[in-house]
């Protein structure tokens, strides 16, 4: 079967490199994004959009990274990476020679790196704290890697980096969510050393249910309640 | 039955107020920490320090509410409070006339801020980030008043602070976590609009699992996984 038009065949060699994202890279991590919502059946909840990607990830000055919201992208490359100490966090070759992969969406996901680079994944983190330890620790919102890209070792890779940095930032923890049926995920997760903590749930106030408590405190420090 | 020596019985109207902790809170702060892990029955991963808990929480300098970890305070005065606009989030009054109330660790629960106030409790926060918004939100990483005050309304009032200045900030969403077998506090939750959301787990790498991964990026990056 010939591949689709737009799609790539990577075979041989190619390179993988978790970096820094920047505002560049927004329209891939929104279309990112969208593709995760759609694998976790939560399209329902998709509210992102580019300027708002844009505005909260990458304010002006941006934070150093590990410091407060923080964007990684995956990218593959068919040539060698050079790594670049300001932005790259890990990066690694895979020999896809056994067995090539074919990516129907290489054109649309075309790195603003270029080099003929594909954006294959993202991860967005941010700093936690544990009153227990009295220490921050790190927060993996999302880790997402597109799906022909899967099962080639890259979650690992950017889990792994991401753990290794919060450990030599002196950070007590490494934190992320996973739902119950996902069981490939937890799999994975706990062959990595990770426990899945079963007796704690989430709660949310958000929308309308959170609007409602606009001005709850002004009325109570401006005295209103103690009237 | 006579209070215990040290106590403090609380009758007639007092004031509670929701502050911003400073550093002289620290003592407070962790001792109240130490009262939640026994109430989780957590013990084991209690780790406070004073120490830490005063460059985590005030670095100098310390950066504005909200914007990074952030700890409140619950004091309670037998006099009213006078609203700082620097530093109270919410403050009300409560009137004990009909059920007074004892506090048998009033003296070593003093307040740093004098005029006979006592500390009740606390709230750790910070901004977490949702992708599918697009938006910080603010998870609430403690919420905790002592024994003798609960069932006042105080813990209600604290969350309903925080939603308030959440929601005024723009924020997406109020997030936390509860046990599942505490039931108290889910109806609680759930009676101020929350929901629990069943699906998701927390996963968690910590101690020598996460301290493995220290160094795996730097290998990574320089070249070593690729050749």
């Amino acid at each position: 079967m010939a591949a689709p038009p737009n799609s790539t065949t990577f075979s041989g060699d190619v390179w993988a490199e978790l970096r820094l994202a920047d505002a560049r890279d927004v329209p891939h991590i929104h279309r990112l994004i969208h593709q995760m919502a759609e694998f976790e059946l939560l399209t329902d909840l998709f509210a992102a959009t580019e300027e708002l990607l844009t505005s909260t990830l990458f304010p002006s000055p941006t934070p150093p990274p590990f410091t407060s919201f923080t964007a990684l992208i995956l990218d593959l490359s068919p040539s060698p990476i050079v790594p670049d100490s300001s932005s790259t966090i890990a990066s690694r070759r895979l020999d896809l020679s056994a067995s090539p992969l074919t990516d129907p969406e290489a054109a649309a996901f075309a790195s603003p790196r270029g080099g003929g680079r594909v954006t294959a994944g993202f991860v967005i983190c941010f700093p936690n704290y544990s009153t227990f330890l009295s220490k921050p620790g790190l927060y993996v919102e999302d880790i997402f890697v597109r799906a022909p890209w899967r099962r080639r070792g890259l979650g690992r890779m950017m889990l792994s980096a991401v753990a290794g940095r919060a450990a030599e930032l002196g950070m007590g923890r490494v934190e992320w969510c996973v739902l119950d049926w996902n069981k490939n995920a937890i799999d994975f997760y706990e062959g990595m050393g990770a426990d899945v903590l079963p007796q704690w749930r989430i709660c949310r106030l958000a929308g309308a249910a959170l609007d409602k408590y606009k001005g709850s405190q002004e009325e109570a420090a401006g005295g209103k309640a103690a009237e």
